[in-house]
């Protein structure tokens, strides 16, 4: 008996010592379901002469999903349907490479950018993309006052190009940049009450940890408040935006992957960043870097 | 022995059971202190046609904070500090009251503002007041369009008033409105990002649960970004700004208390609402209805 009570209470023990962590940190609901890891890089920044060399180099490294740029897509799509083939890739969200600015002063400029976007969902639809990504208007574009602009934005631009996204079976992705590229939009929180505000299928948001790096006070915080409508997030090093691991102890995403976590995302985690190199090395690095810290978040 | 074993069964099965429901929510880190819950109201909210009056009516509900207007309060501190001799209530926050616009176009009326809410500001501090409440501008105010206005707040104003704030005991809080009101500020991430930017540790923000419901998409995430720099929670009905629970169902405030419990919050949460009354039971009835999803929370 002596020796059944040992167990028991190191039973006992051992229990309570697995579930104090738990007990004792601040709990939050649950997500409706649990959050996926999956590593994707723009096509600029994988080593490789073409796409076969790229993929291959994804495919060794774990990496998932492919960002290509928007431009010319329209002439890309069977080349890259045919890269693909029997790969474990797929092409996650589209960056940009739209004519046209989209919340331009110029009503002619705002739906150069509505048809140009329009062109390249097509694309990214037939590609089975999650969405394109689309900044309103950078500071250096001739954008609409920050009231007058929402609204154009909200009431004409992106119910139009949501409705577009939705019948071709893709989306369009709103990005905040820090203030030094766009002062318009540099929140996820705001990019999503311009999403709830939208309240279209086809219009969705994204976080980048560089932009947020300077425009958010809480990573964690910033994707709850992005929740439903975060269909896409960059990554890049937290000081000179090159590949997570190289600016050191700066690069802590542990904040922002806890808030995917808390939110159940199942989006990509996308590379949009240069490297001191050599990327054959940088890359599996980095991939190393995001997997031990979403564990610990 | 078997009463014995039994017991540690027992105990094993209890300390699971109790223990099962956080083991499998989603857990964030606990913060540095535990939440308190203080509430608050307005002077104007108050029943009573005097300072005891007032303060009698509070004390009985258990409401802990005063929060008057700024407007003459320099002429009212002795008022005030006497009738609160004895009790347990203290001032809150100071609710605006300042003439000029911290925001405007013109530096005039910018310097009559900084005037003004540093005159209120040292009869707060001697009053033990959190702080003065400020909107940087109404929309009706001419204010300075976004960019500029971000820049003039963050390099020249809200410096000037964090200094002065911190020589006499208080603080300034920055209030986001609905874009109804303000369109310059609206969101507790964007105040957050401003205070951060400031640097000044006379300089906060609030939230105000009425504001919040039209700007926010996760208030849990809007006070975990406001963390630190959150000084004062203004509440209210949910769609026509009346006592909490005067709007049923749409009165829930358990994911902005879930976020103020996420960051250790220990200010008050003050009524800043009209009501249907009678406010001898309106109020109780906010209170009790505070207390319960608190707890829920």
């Amino acid at each position: 008996m002596q020796r059944r009570d040992f167990f028991k209470l190191s039973a006992m023990a051992g229990l309570a010592a697995a579930l104090t962590p738990a007990a004792r940190a601040f709990t939050i609901p649950d997500p409706a379901q649990k959050a996926v890891l999956k590593i994707s890089a723009q096509e600029g920044v994988v080593p490789g002469n073409n796409l076969k060399e790229k993929f291959d180099f994804m495919e060794a490294n774990g990496i998932v999903g492919f960002e290509p740029g928007g431009g010319g897509l329209g002439g890309r799509v069977e080349e890259l349907k045919k890269a693909m083939e029997g790969r474990k890739i797929k092409v996650s969200a589209i960056c940009a490479g739209f004519k046209g600015v989209p919340m331009s002063k110029d009503k002619a400029i705002r739906e150069e950018a509505v048809e140009s976007i329009k062109e390249i969902m097509t694309a990214a639809g037939a590609l089975g993309s999650t969405g394109v990504i689309a900044v309103p208007a950078f500071n250096n574009q001739n954008g609409l006052e920050n009231k007058e602009g929402r609204e154009v934005m909200v009431k004409d631009v992106l119910p139009r190009l949501g409705e577009h996204a939705v019948k071709v079976g893709t989306r369009l992705i709103l990005e905040p940049l820090n203030r030094g590229e766009a002062f318009f939009l540099r929140q996820v929180a705001d990019a999503a009450s311009i999403c709830r505000d939208v309240n279209h299928p086809g219009v969705a948001l994204m976080g980048d940890f560089w932009h947020m790096t300077w425009e958010e006070t809480s990573d964690f915080a910033a994707f709850v408040a992005g929740a439903k409508w975060l269909w896409h997030v960059h990554i890049a090093s937290r000081k000179q935006r090159r590949m997570p691991g190289e600016d050191g102890e700066a690069d802590n995403y542990v904040d922002g992957f806890r808030g995917l976590k808390a939110i159940g995302y199942q989006q990509y985690i996308s590379f949009e960043c240069g490297s001191t190199g050599p990327r054959e090395k940088t890359i599996p690095a980095a991939c190393d870097l995001i997997r031990e810290q979403w564990a610990q978040a």
